[in-house]
């Protein structure tokens, strides 16, 4: 009989484990998730401000994974039970010889008091259409205010945590902001937009890339405040550790993410929230399960750190999976997963960015262009690439959207 | 002193004012509307059937009437204060020396049991998406269904009112909905479109078109009840007036409108909730209160019936008392309204069109072709004429947008 795959999760890791496995005909794949398309999530910032529709950065799994071998789920998974086989959702139980776990991650607040609250995230379309409006409607609400004080906090936007998402979003708020009050000429108050970071200088994932962005941070206007760290967000601005109170109606937080992971029968994620994979990414107590992406907890060997939760790897590990299942069904051995970073770009506002492809630096409009010509091979959709780059081609002429859709 | 003149609300009527009256600089004009962009509503079924993403048919009010003579509130008009010569708002009073009144219209359901309750209808962006994200999740719950009446309940819609808007909308929403089935290889069901119309014909308000109408509905496999009066919408479908029970899980109300007015001191609108203007557009009793677009009954001098309550009229209304409003500041005589239909297009699925301009009848692509031009020309701001022209030709070659935003 047919071995059935099932993949939980259709983030990067989850996508690129289906099309791997699609390649052959001898297994059964079944994909769930709660939404009904892939979302290129890195370029999120850049629907919250205006720079992308977004509705280009989504694509139905339909579209992308096909074959008579193929099944797609709209469903919620609610638990898995590891030792009877099964994926139980909310539209009834679906049974697995190999299970694929990919649900990504959520936002971490640390604990902060008020954030989950309080604060805008970045992780689905919504989120970012959600945040976008707020920045908007706001300054409506700032040129119709009276008291110079009140538009201030109105026209003030905190991003808490200097990661290149923050980066990337700090720059491009300040733009939008900037746009926004210059269309009405009658109002001559000032956005500010504060970047705040627990450590000593910004993006300190990426150390070849922070001269950059520090000196595009000040270029913009943006108010970077390091070695600060928040205690308290509220519904009008944020604490901070040295008693500073920074006033503003909208606080995106970026500092952090965790693994999102679904109950477990046994519970193999115990106290710490985490699921510990093998050099093949399996769980160690049930090899016909494997955890990849954001959610998996993976040491490599030799190394005290799990692999940072990138996109890439997300990638890569889909990848590795996709091939290793296929290489079990044939009865062949495995190869374990290794990953090398290729190099990564990050933005810097509108036609400027930063970044490395191995031992190569380059800054300025032609590392944006590369920055976009990769993500546009790696969007999914021909009909996607080709509206996203004649957005993207636009925006370096045209303003940024300003609607509260 | 300078005059100001306040219109509340932002369609192509108050739009097309504002910008008559922004090219003098002795006028103060200020623009209220609840939300702060113009929306280019004809083309919204398009959005409904994931033709257009819908953000290019928005443009924010600071975008397009721009001077610092011009204020924009982003503001809710709660009453008109006529003989005080003043508009309520949620965030304060605004006093005015000429009012335009351009609220438009609201879906009518003429009393119809449930129909408020359970249809979708199509007078905004947000009503848009609803809709296709309601047709994209009912198909994946179609998709997973057991029983074959419930697949067809749920790949079932029907479209009440067989007006332009709901022919294109019917044609489109076929082809969508076969597209959505047609991505999922293991699936046989077929998805249904009905069309629902109490006269006898398709589109009674454009004769000329019927025909090309009705074989393109026909060649669609829509389903056209003509002669049919709904009594009840329910949650799982409607009841025709001869007792007929159509199942279906989404139903769209399409049939007629009304207008859409403010409450006003003292109560002009009467019983029968309209506002009648002269042949200037303004108020019998206020003759400094001018009514334009959807929300005014205007009946030209010798007819019985008003005016159609159509995008084109809207504008040249619009237009024509941004002149008239001029010609009183400069003390000149007014011209009275006229109104001559320039010609009329309807889309007919992809790549096909029908519509006349004056004598001239044309059907197919050119027609297609000839609607988007003429639409382009109308779409306001310089980017979104590149985008969304840019989305009309890929369209062509590329799918509709199937994700369930």
């Amino acid at each position: 009989m047919m071995k059935h795959v099932v993949i939980v999760g259709g983030g990067f890791a989850g996508v690129y484990a289906a099309r791997g496995l699609l390649k052959r005909r001898d297994v059964k794949v079944t994909l769930i998730s709660k939404r009904n398309y892939f979302l290129f999530i890195p370029m999120l910032h850049e629907v919250a401000t205006g720079g992308l529709s977004g509705y280009n950065l989504a694509e139905p799994y339909r579209g992308i994974l096909r074959g008579k071998n193929f099944s797609f789920l709209q469903d919620e998974v609610r638990e898995v039970d590891l030792v009877k086989r099964r994926v139980a959702c909310a539209h009834g139980e679906v049974p697995y010889d190999y299970l694929v776990l990919a649900t990504g991650s959520t936002t971490n607040f640390f604990g902060t008091k008020g954030a989950e609250e309080h604060c805008f995230v970045l992780k689905s379309l919504e989120d970012a259409f959600r945040l976008k409006n707020q920045v908007v409607r706001k300054a409506e609400e700032a040129f119709m205010a009276k008291e110079k004080d009140v538009q201030e906090q109105k026209l003030s936007v905190v991003i808490v945590g200097a990661g290149p998402t923050g980066v990337e979003l700090a720059i491009e708020m300040q733009e939008l902001l900037e746009q926004i009050c210059k269309s009405n000429a009658s109002f001559h108050g000032r956005p500010s937009v504060y970047l705040i970071q627990r450590g000593d200088r910004v993006i300190p994932q990426i150390p070849r890339l922070q001269g950059d962005a520090e000196r595009q941070l000040k270029k913009h206007g943006v108010h970077v405040l390091t070695g600060a760290g928040v205690t308290e967000v509220r519904k009008d601005g944020v604490v901070l550790q040295d008693g500073r109170i920074i006033a503003a109606d909208t606080v995106v937080w970026s500092a952090g993410v965790k693994p999102s992971i679904v109950k477990t029968i046994p519970d193999v994620a115990g106290e710490k929230r985490c699921l510990v994979v093998d050099a093949y990414l399996r769980l160690l107590q049930f090899p016909e399960v494997f955890v990849i992406g954001d959610c998996a907890t993976y040491i490599p060997e030799g190394e005290k750190t799990p692999i940072p939760m990138l996109a890439q790897v997300a990638t890569e590990q889909g990848k590795s999976v996709g091939k290793n299942l296929a290489r079990l069904l044939g009865k062949r051995e495995l190869v374990p997963f290794s990953f090398k970073l290729k190099g990564q770009f990050i933005s810097l506002g509108k036609g400027y960015g930063a970044g490395f492809i191995g031992p190569l630096k380059l800054t300025g409009f032609k590392a944006w262009w590369l920055n976009r010509t990769i993500y546009l091979f790696k969007i999914l959709g021909a009909g996607n690439k080709l509206k996203t780059a004649w957005e993207w081609t636009l925006n370096l002429f045209t303003k940024r959207d300003a609607c509260e859709h």
